[in-house]
C-alpha cells in the first residue's frame, strides 16, 4: 500500500450562492495506518444529496459548516481492507460518514461510527445508500406516517424525479392516488409521464406553475411533498385544499446563499383550509425503516417500483457530483464511485 | 317608531393601510318595515375583532370586499322590535351578521341567518359574544384539539391580552403549562403577570422579542398560538422545542395592508425540530362547542377564569371600534353598545 496515497477533498473556500469546483482542493496524503482498536477503509461509493451544500453553507441543522481547510464531509460505503478492531474483519462492507476521501480510519464510534452492511431484498448494496436507505425510509414515512394518504387525494411532488421523490410519486400511485410531480428538465418530466404514468407534470423552469396547477387540480392539493421549499412551496400553499397536508421533507432551491430563507406568505392558507403543515426527520423514525424497506423491497421485486442511479467515477469527480444535484442535472440517486 | 331612524356605516373608499374613520359615512336611513315572514330587529351590540379588517381589504376567506358604498359588514347581538315570522316573538334575543346598523331586517335566513340566544353559565348574554361564542370555542378547540398541550410545556401566546389569547394564557397556566404572553402595552402586560400570573410577558414594542425569548425559554417553545402572524411568528418559529405545535388562529399583524403577507422564513426549522403547524377555522369544530362553553363557564364560575370587555358606546363609535383593534388599544372584547 506504500505507493498508493489517500485522495482527499478540503474545503478551500465558501461560495456565495453557487458551488464551484474551486470552493475545493484536492490533496493527496499518506493512506493512514490503523491503530490499536481501529479499522481502515477503503471508500467504495459516495451519496450526494442536496442538503449536503449546507455543509459549506448555514451549517444546517447543527449550524456546524466544514472550516476552511478542513476535508469535506459525506456519507457512503466502503470495505474493510484492515481491521485491528475486534468487531471487524478484512473485506467487511461498511456505512459510515468518512468525508470526501478514498481511504479512512475509525475506531468504529470515532471520528464516525462505522455500521456493517448487506444487500437488502435482492437489490446492490448500493441501494443502501438510497432506495434501501434514508431515502426510501423519508418516502415511505413522510407519505405514510406523516402525510395519510387517502383513496383518491391529490399528491403534488416536488423534485419529482429525485431521489425521495420519485418514490413518493410511486407510492402515491400504488396508493390510490392522483399524483402530479414538478420538475426541472424535459428527461425527467417525460420519464415521469411515460414511465412512472404521473397523471400530470409540470416542468417548473418553462411552465408557469401556479396556472398549472388551477389548471390540472381545481380542486386543491390534498397532499403537498415538499422537496424544494421556495416560491414551489409557497405557491402550493395557494392551490391547497381543505384538510391538506404539507410534508416538510427538503428545501433544495434554498441550501445555496445565505440564511436568509424564503418565507411562505401563502401559509395563511393553512387556516383557510384547516390543512397542516408538518416538518420531520427520518432518523426518528428508525423503528419503521424495517417495514418501509421490506415494502418497498417487495415492491421493487414485483416490478411495480423503480429507481434510478446516476454514477460519476473516481475521486476528482466529488465536486461534479455535488454540483450535478444542486443544479438538479442528475438523473436519479446521484453516486460517486470511488473503487 | 316614525321619527327614528336608522343609523347605517357605509364603505366610502378602501384604506391603504391603516384604518380612518374617514374611510366610513354614517347615513340615517328610516327604520325598514317588516313585510311576511320578516322580521325587524334592533342591534344591541356589535363585536369588533381584527379579522373585519378584511372586508374592506382582501376580502378574507371568501375574498369578497364590502362594495364601495354598501353596508359595512359586522356580528353582533338585538332583539326582536316585530316579527311577522312564526318562529321569532317580540323580545326575543338574537344574534347574527346585521351588519353595522341600528336596525335590521331579516327572513331568518336572508339576507342573514338569526339565531334566538339566551345567557349562557350564568354569564350576561353579550358574552356570547367572545368567552361563551367563537372566541372561548377556539381558545378551547386551538389549544385542546389541536395543540394538546402536556403538563411542563412551555406555551408561547401572542396577542395574549386579546380575545382568544388571554383565554388560552388562563387555561394554558390551568392546564400545568409554563405560560409566555407577548402583548403591546404596559397595561395590558401588567395585566398579564399580575392578574392572570404568567411566568414571563413580553412587550414587543419596547423589547426585543427573538432576545428575551432566547432568555426566558432557552429550551425552546412546545405551542405557539399564533394570533399575529407576521415578524412574531417568524421569530417563534426560529425559538421552537423539537415537537412543537403551532397553532395558526389569526394574523393581526397582517390584515391591514395589500395581499403581501410576511412569509416566515424559519419555517424550515418544523423540519429541524419536528414540528407541526396548523391552521383551523372555528365554525369546523361546532360540535365541541357545548363542550368548551360548558368548562369555561366552570372556570368562571369556580372565579378561575376572568374576561374583560372593552365597551364604546352609541353607532357613532362603530368605526373608532375597529381602529381599537386593529391599533391594540383594546383591553379585552371590543363592544360597541348600540342600545
Amino acid at each position: 500500500m506504500s505507493n498508493i496515497k489517500n485522495g482527499r477533498w478540503l474545503v478551500k473556500s465558501y461560495p456565495e450562492d453557487e458551488v464551484s469546483v474551486d470552493n475545493f482542493e484536492l490533496v493527496y496524503d499518506e493512506v493512514p495506518e490503523p491503530g490499536e482498536g481501529e479499522i481502515l477503509i477503503q471508500t467504495t461509493s459516495l451519496v450526494m444529496s442536496p442538503p449536503l451544500r449546507m455543509a459549506i453553507g448555514t451549517g444546517g441543522i447543527t449550524g456546524n459548516r466544514v472550516k476552511l481547510g478542513a476535508m469535506m464531509r459525506g456519507s457512503g460505503q466502503g470495505v474493510v481492507v484492515k481491521s485491528r478492531h475486534p468487531g471487524f474483519t478484512e473485506g467487511d462492507r461498511v456505512a459510515g460518514a468518512m468525508g470526501w476521501q478514498e481511504y479512512a480510519v475509525t475506531d468504529g464510534e470515532r471520528p464516525f461510527p462505522l455500521e456493517k452492511i448487506s444487500p437488502k431484498a435482492g437489490q446492490p448494496i448500493t441501494a443502501n445508500l438510497h432506495v434501501m436507505g434514508a431515502s426510501g425510509a423519508t418516502a415511505y414515512v413522510g407519505l405514510y406516517d406523516i402525510a395519510k394518504p387517502k383513496v383518491g387525494d391529490v399528491i403534488l411532488v416536488s423534485a419529482a424525479a429525485g431521489s425521495v421523490g420519485a418514490l413518493v410519486c410511486q407510492l402515491g400511485k400504488i396508493s390510490g392516488c392522483r399524483v402530479i410531480g414538478i420538475a426541472g428538465n424535459e428527461k425527467k418530466c417525460r420519464w415521469l409521464k411515460d414511465d412512472l404514468g404521473l397523471s400530470e407534470v409540470i416542468n417548473y423552469k418553462t411552465e408557469n406553475v401556479a396556472e398549472r396547477l388551477r389548471e390540472v387540480c381545481p380542486n386543491g392539493i390534498d397532499i403537498y411533498f415538499d422537496n424544494v421549499g421556495g416560491e414551489i412551496l409557497d405557491t402550493a400553499l395557494g392551490q391547497i385544499a381543505h384538510g391538506a397536508r404539507i410534508v416538510l421533507c427538503g428545501a433544495t432551491s434554498q441550501y445555496e446563499g445565505d440564511a436568509n430563507w424564503y418565507g411562505p406568505s401563502n401559509y395563511f392558507n393553512l387556516v383557510y383550509k384547516e390543512a397542516t403543515m408538518q416538518g420531520f426527520y427520518i432518523f426518528s423514525y428508525a423503528h419503521r425503516f424495517k417495514e418501509a424497506h421490506r415494502r418497498l423491497g417487495e415492491l421493487i421485486a414485483n416490478g411495480n417500483l423503480v429507481y434510478n442511479e446516476d454514477v460519476l467515477k473516481g475521486v476528482e469527480n466529488l465536486p461534479a457530483g455535488l454540483i450535478r444535484v444542486l443544479s438538479g442535472e442528475n438523473f436519479g440517486t446521484q453516486l460517486v464511485r470511488l473503487s
